[in-house]
C-alpha cells in the first residue's frame, strides 16, 4: 500500500523570518501522527510568508510536483491586510469544499465568538484536499478534531489511499458500501 | 390558480446510463406528492450524466422555456472528480442563497460527519428556485425536512404560486403580513 | 483617541421614496449608542433606493473618502429580484468575512425558519469592516446581538480604534494578547 502524503504549510511572515519560532508544523505533525494509524505518513514541510504569490506556488508544487492527497495550511486566515491563504488556496481550487469552512467555524464558536472572523476554505484541487487550519496550535487541534473524521472518506472519493485513524481520538465515518472488509 | 411547475433533475452517470434504476426522482416526487397541499402540481423530470454542460442546459431549459417555479436537483454534488453540479447551478444563478447550503449540511451533520463534503448551492434564476439536494432518497427526505418552511414564502418573494403545505408534515413559514386571508 | 466613525446605510425603495418611513437608521443608532462605550461616535447615515450602482458608490464613498472604521447596511438581502445589496457589497470587497454571514443567519434560525431565505454577507474594505444586516428592526437587533462581540478585535486587526463594549450589553471578545492594559 502506497504512503499518504501530506504536505504542511505554515504561511506566517514572523515564523518564516525567524522573528519567532514556528509551532504550526510541530503541531500538525504531532496531531497527525498521533490520529492516524494507516498507511505510513510521508510528510512535505513548508514554512513561508504571508506573500499570495508564495502560497499559491506552494500549494501548487506540493499537490501536482510532490503528489500530496492531502494539504494542511495553518495561519494567514484572519480579517488583517496580509491575511491572504485563503484567497491562495481558492485560486489554485478546483472545487471548492464550503462544509469545512462552516464547521470549522462552528466548532470553534464553541471557544471564542471572534471564530466567525476566521476565513478558513478547503478545496479540491485534483488528487489532493487543501484545508486553511488557523494559525495557534490550541485552535488547530480544536478544528482538526472537529472535522477530521470526514477526511478519509473525502481522500477515498478523489482516489487517495484508504486512511485508517486511531478510533479512540478521531472516529473516521463511511458509508458501509465503502468500508474495506476486514482481513 | 395557476399550477406549480417544478423540475426533477437526477444527475448520475450511472442511472442516466441504465446501470442502476434511478431512485432520486421517484423519492422526491413522493415527498413533494405528500407535503404540498396545493396547488396542483405540474413535474418535469429529466435523467442525465455528470456533464456540466448537459446540467446547465437542462436547468435553462425548465427554467427559462418551461417556467419552472422550483427545480430540485438530485446528484453530483460530493467531491469526486464527476461531481459537477454545484458549479453547473452556480453558472445559471442571477443570485445565490448560501443558507440552504448550510442548512441542509447542518441538518445532515446530526446523522453522519461526512455532510460537510456535501457541496449544495441553492441559487435564484429569474422566477425559479433551484436547490441541489443530495443524491440518496434517505438523505433527500432529511434535507428537505429541514429546509422546505422556508421555500414557499422564497416562492412568494419571487412572484410565483402561493404554496400551502400539510402542516402534519412541513409547516411553512410567512410573516405575518404575507399570509393570505383564510376564505 | 480618535473617534469610530460608522456608515449606515439603510436600502428601500419604499423608505428612500418616501413610501414609508425608515426605521433602519434609528434602529441602528439606537443599538449601537447603546452598546459601544468607547470611543466617541461619528454616525455617516445614507438612505438609498435598491439600485446596486448607488449602493456601489455609498459603500466606496463612506470607506475611501469618509474613513470609516465599520459599515452596516441595513435591507436588500433577501431573494426578490429588486434586492441585490449582497452583491454590491461584494462588488467592493478586498477580503469575504463568510463567518458573519452564517452566524447571522444561525443566530436568526432560532427565531424564524426562513432566515436561509437571507443572503447577507460581510466584507473588508481597505480600513473598514462592512456588515449587512436584515431590514427589520427586531431581525438587526437580534442579529447584532449574535454577532458584534467579534466586531471590536476585527476592527482591531485592520488598525482601527479600540472599541470597548457596554458588558452588560454585549461583552467584546478579545485573545488575552490584545487587550489593552486598564489605565
Amino acid at each position: 500500500m502506497s504512503n499518504l502524503r501530506i504536505g504542511i504549510v505554515s504561511v506566517s511572515d514572523r515564523a518564516s523570518g525567524g522573528v519567532y519560532k514556528d509551532e504550526g508544523i510541530p503541531a500538525l505533525k504531532e496531531w497527525l501522527g498521533r490520529v492516524i494509524a494507516s498507511p505510513a505518513l510521508d510528510f512535505e514541510e513548508r514554512l513561508i510568508p504571508d506573500e499570495r504569490p508564495i502560497i499559491e506556488s506552494t500549494l501548487l508544487e506540493l499537490v501536482d510536483m510532490k503528489g500530496c492527497h492531502l494539504v494542511l495550511t495553518t495561519g494567514g486566515t484572519g480579517p488583517a491586510r496580509r491575511d491572504v491563504t485563503p484567497e491562495a488556496t481558492l485560486a489554485v481550487a478546483d472545487k471548492e469544499m464550503p462544509g469545512f469552512g462552516e464547521q470549522m467555524r462552528a466548532v470553534s464558536l464553541k471557544y471564542v465568538p471572534t471564530a466567525i472572523l476566521s476565513r478558513q476554505v478547503a478545496v479540491i484541487r485534483k488528487q489532493a484536499l487543501i484545508i486553511n487550519l488557523p494559525g495557534q496550535p490550541k485552535a488547530i487541534k480544536e478544528t482538526l478534531d472537529g472535522v477530521f473524521a470526514a477526511v478519509p472518506y473525502c481522500i477515498d472519493l478523489i482516489g487517495g489511499p484508504y486512511i485508517e485513524t486511531n478510533e479512540s481520538l478521531v472516529k473516521a465515518f463511511r458509508p458501509k458500501s465503502a468500508l474495506k472488509s476486514q482481513p
